[in-house]
């Protein structure tokens, strides 16, 4: 056949009927989940005015938006301003003139923008659930794309702990439902906070929390060196150490007797500050909680940092044992969700599921069920006009009884029909020739273990109907 | 509050939760029906190559396609090359070094370009759904949108009428299952080309067609006038005058009857034209299987047009009845999907279904069952802390037993909770006050009924399952 001369733009994929189907599965999964919870489905279009969403994810962000081009910049009556136009977009300015939409980075802007417009018309506390892709200008790489999911819940409109505990809970559940062995880590904006205050300068939050947030990866000494090169002095990085022993502590008895103990190490550590007591109060609270309900423990990380700017309570983290990859869902407390669009004092909490690294993490631990798998259950055999005419009544049949269906399109070959069955992974084959069309009968075939059978024609149905619900 | 400085993007929508309900409504309707027919998913990214998308909608549609401006233009390395690029673009000519991707402008041709790119993997006939937003560059008013999506089933790889039959099938279950009386109508393009052969000039077939197709809307001395303009001569016109008296001869009588006795005017009309004979027996070859299995009867109208240029066979079209709107669903049959992509005779036919217009449909002729709208079953009102640790326990037992449930996440009074309940249509509302939880007890609100009782908490999540299984 002739060249094909075709191809996709990098970082993207086409998704087949498997694939599709087996993400089907983790998002059917997940939302059913939330639906249990109260949330509610938004969906926003993916473009947005471009002031929607300059300026929100720093400058590396402003970078990466995908922006659209104004269609009829080449109308003769438009060409001195797209002229102009595009002279500033040169300068890394934005213009109107040349582009005024941009394609959606995350899904929280575009909820926040929502919520912003209609905040007189929603009842809160709104909790909403949205599940759509976003794009990225990134350098694409293994296992990052420039068009991917996110899967967002997000409760706003309300303080209460009641909304982490049921966020906690809803991670654990979703994974349980998926057979994915986690790990969730929880920790505490006001933790991290207080310890900045200790070390006498909050401004110093970012360096610290930058650095021990790898301590898991490059170790105590590294961690100290990281703090003394952003500029901390050796009594604040020795009220730092004193923290990191806390934090480890766990390392090495039963996990629940250990998470309280390392609690009462860390109440007396912040016991003349304010803001860590309230942090402390609130994990405590969470995790009673949520440990009601799960014999799964959520693990208490005071180390972890999670890099988004605009958290201030509550974090989450998710990570899957047993393979390698980094973490599969994150989420956390913010106080003002809707302040950038002039809605001022609406806080949330939400949660995000990685759908594609929960993907990979299934493929890898061959975790999909084999119902997955769906797709046609029946191949009817086409011999004949007369023969084809009686296979396609029993086709319809099997459909109104939800059976997925089909009579092969043409009378070919038999190995050709057959070879359409294996390709498709059809399990079951319907014969019928000239013979059963006479008799009234057909022959099914059990195309994975090759067993034969002869039936009556209004006996298939239902012989089908119950062969196929047992799978 | 603040004034909101936020808008959406012109001709683009918010779905909020209802209306995605119901969206959804109606495509998991449609996708069920598709899978019964072996039909599978198929997702392809939203951005496409400027070439594999470029020239294939004609000039209005190549103005029409939204395009992505490449980033990284102002950085100094590439200046030159995009100042050159841009003179190109303001010529109205396409430049990679500016943009090399575009939005897709409809489902067909990145199908096309998958099939060419995967022709080799994959099983032929292929038949895939696909369900995606595409965008369009369009003037938006009532009804027309530049981000909507569509919904199209394809079989490729088979010439079979099987596949018609099928297709016909599949949209007289589907608006049967949505409830929505319609009418199918069928046409041949190989009919229309036949006319256009007596007449004289297979060139002419565009001015035909595009003015017989307006029989409908403005009468036959009206479509005489537009075929004079369009340059056809008094002979041409009078035999598409005894054409258009053939087509429209079924109007007054029993409708099964009148489709045969126009098939048999139209076979003598084309008696001595192969083509013309070969499309009635495809036509008649559908209708009868169809209307094996169908009370509701294929219409045959031969002045379907469609304006597609690329259908080369069968063409259908959906009109709703009882409702003033433009056709719901529409496709037809081509002879080659992906020879533009150098992948030459894959042959195929397909439909598709006008989602936002089923949608209007729909709500004017208010066809959406009530179970379209779930979302929270049960409400667990809030009355302190101790009521509350009591409520979440059983909130919990109610999810596990697949019931929306949620704690109002405060303790707020009373009407407040109330309030939530009704903005939220939740129907039942559960309240358990120091009395209730000393007693066990608790109190369930039929909050639509006002009827109120107690019963023993251990007995709810049986009781509410009962209850909410006979909504």
């Amino acid at each position: 056949m002739a060249k094909v001369n075709v191809s996709l733009p990098q970082g993207t994929r086409d998704f087949g009927p498997d694939t599709v189907r087996k993400r089907n599965y983790i998002l059917n999964t997940i939302k059913t989940v939330f639906e249990l919870y109260g949330f509610q489905p938004l969906e926003t279009p993916a473009m947005e005015n471009m002031e929607t969403l300059m300026g929100k994810y720093g400058e590396e962000g402003d970078r990466l938006i995908f922006k659209i081009l104004n269609n009829g910049i080449n109308d003769p009556k438009n060409i001195d301003k797209a002229k102009a136009a595009f002279e500033n977009v040169l300068q890394g300015k934005n213009d109107k003139n040349l582009t005024e939409r941009a394609l959606r980075y995350d899904l929280t802007i575009p909820f926040a923008r929502y919520v912003a417009m209609n905040h007189s018309q929603l009842t809160f506390p709104f909790k909403r659930y949205q599940v759509q892709p976003v794009w990225r200008a990134d350098r694409p790489q293994k296992g990052r794309y420039r068009e991917f999911y996110q899967c967002d819940a997000d409760v706003v409109g309300s303080n209460s702990l009641l909304n982490e505990v049921e966020l906690a809970i809803i991670y654990l559940t979703v994974f349980k439902k998926l057979n994915i062995d986690i790990e969730l880590k929880i920790n505490n904006r006001k933790i991290l906070s207080a310890l900045a205050e200790l070390c006498g300068g909050k401004d110093k939050m970012t360096d610290i929390t930058v650095a021990i947030d790898k301590l898991d990866k490059i170790g105590l000494e590294k961690v100290k060196e990281e703090l003394v090169q952003r500029g901390l002095s050796e009594d604040q990085i020795k009220i730092i150490v004193e923290y990191l022993n806390i934090a480890t502590y766990s390392a090495e008895k039963e996990e629940d007797l250990l998470n309280n103990i390392m609690l009462e190490k860390l109440k007396s550590f912040f016991s003349k500050n304010e803001t860590g007591k309230q942090g402390i109060k609130e994990i405590e609270f969470i995790t009673d909680q949520v440990n009601n309900f799960f014999d799964r423990i959520v693990d208490i990380d005071v180390t972890l940092a999670r890099g988004l700017n605009y958290y201030t309570g509550t974090i989450f983290e998710v990570k899957a044992n047993n393979v390698q990859m980094g973490s599969i869902g994150g989420g956390g407390r913010y106080d003002d969700l809707t302040g950038l669009f002039g809605v001022p004092n609406i806080p949330g909490v939400g949660i995000s599921f990685g759908v594609d690294r929960i993907y990979d993490v299934m493929e890898e631990l061959k975790l999909f069920p084999a119902e997955v798998h769906t797709g046609t259950r029946v191949l009817f055999f086409n011999l004949g006009e007369n023969e084809s005419k009686a296979a396609f009544n029993l086709v319809q049949q099997l459909r109104d009884k939800g059976i997925a269906s089909e009579l092969y399109h043409e009378n070919s070959k038999m190995d050709k029909q057959f070879k359409y069955a294996e390709k498709k992974n059809i399990p079951y084959a319907v014969i019928i020739g000239e013979k059963e069309l006479q008799e009234g009968t057909c022959n099914i075939k059990n195309l994975a273990e090759s067993v034969q059978q002869t039936i009556s024609q209004t006996a298939l149905a239902d012989f089908l109907s119950i062969k196929l619900s047992h799978k």
